[in-house]
């Protein structure tokens, strides 16, 4: 039995839409960050890093999402190509993700949305930086129907992220290559389980008071340097 | 043979000390980052993402430093176990790396070296997360010889960040058990000749005219959005 430690955020629906997809049985751990309860002993022995999410698979944890989603991909033979070059495919626009998408959407939303002050030359750059890997991301979705060969973690990592864009303040309506590509994974039954484990948080919701909720508590963990 | 398009950055010389590590053969080529020669259609053919290092193995492109790694490891059948939990512990370092130290080390020297103006809340936010990153580091080497379970694409992903701390601003003195890994991986002649691919930075240097060129260089490219 794998248990999943999570909490609803862009990296932790990696994991559960993966699972979901993959259609492996699991056990879910909501981890309450506010709490910090990422950063208890008993979590950090399994994660030193303290973040979620992390799966422990009959007494082995795994951390880091895109770790996760490789063991997960490998374990059912799904999801990653076992053909080399369609397997380095998927790991090259997996590592985009890691590397690219996620931590510069991860810094636009800290400067756009939590950070104490308001420093306009950061929230710039990182929209600017987010807006030039849309771009890379739309181009090659233009004359690919996925990110790789077939649908893949790589487009499950991109897509937990890239759905997100108003919060990060980026509109995506220009990309209409990632819009296509967006309607084509939410139309999937196990996508949308996926997104709503541990529960589902609607980051697009204009609801001013929804919005400062979300906000409010990410600002208290990056204040309080638990993110 | 592997063509390797490559320049003097951390992310370069993963993939070089990779290629000396598993000594495979292969030809370099220089790319000219204040030229923007890796957003010429050429370079953009083989990687879309326009971001050094990129290889072509017999007319297959990999791009993603990460990614390239993975594929060299497997490509050779050293520095990454095939045992299922081995190869991931290898796999969980290395996005460690890829989704952690190199992303907050990069921002870190944007605000630290490059950026027009000095914000302090952002060198502030992270240079605090750097350490953090550290703190985990040096915590689980302190009881590991390597990262996994032997030396691995994980330790050299984030040798080659890590040895660059005092650039971005960070002492690494503090971090004792860093700094033994440090002098483990430096004592490799391999991972000595991989630094020097397609060419040496002292990034420790204190000559103050040698710095001055080095962060003139990167603050052109952050100014383009060439970076």
């Amino acid at each position: 039995m794998i248990d999943l430690y999570t909490a609803p955020t862009p990296n932790g629906y990696k994991v559960s839409v993966t699972l979901e997809e993959l259609e492996l049985p699991y056990q879910v751990h909501s981890v309450n960050l506010t709490q910090a309860e990422q950063k208890t002993p008993e979590f950090l022995a399994m994660n030193p890093n303290g973040r979620i999410p992390v799966i422990v698979d009959d007494g082995f944890p795994v951390f880091e999402s895109g770790a996760i989603m490789i063991y997960l991909a490998e374990k059912a033979g799904k999801l990653l190509p076992t053909d080399v070059q369609g397997r380095s495919r998927v790991i090259q626009w997996l590592m985009f993700q890691m590397g690219g998408i996620g931590p510069m959407m991860g810094q636009a939303n800290v400067f756009y949305r939590y950070f104490p002050e308001r420093i306009q030359p950061a929230i710039d750059r990182y929209h600017g930086e987010v807006k030039r890997l849309f771009g890379v991301l739309d181009r090659h979705l233009a004359d690919h129907e996925w990110l790789a060969d077939d649908y893949s973690i790589a487009d499950i990592a991109n897509w937990c992220w890239t759905r997100t864009a108003r919060w990060s303040g980026v509109d995506p309506e220009p990309y209409e290559h990632i819009t296509r590509w967006h309607r084509a994974i939410a139309a999937r039954p196990a996508a949308m389980r996926g997104i709503a484990v541990p529960q589902s948080v609607d980051m697009t919701t204009k609801d001013e008071a929804a919005v400062k909720k979300i906000a409010e508590t990410a600002r208290t963990m990056v204040e309080m340097g638990k993110n």
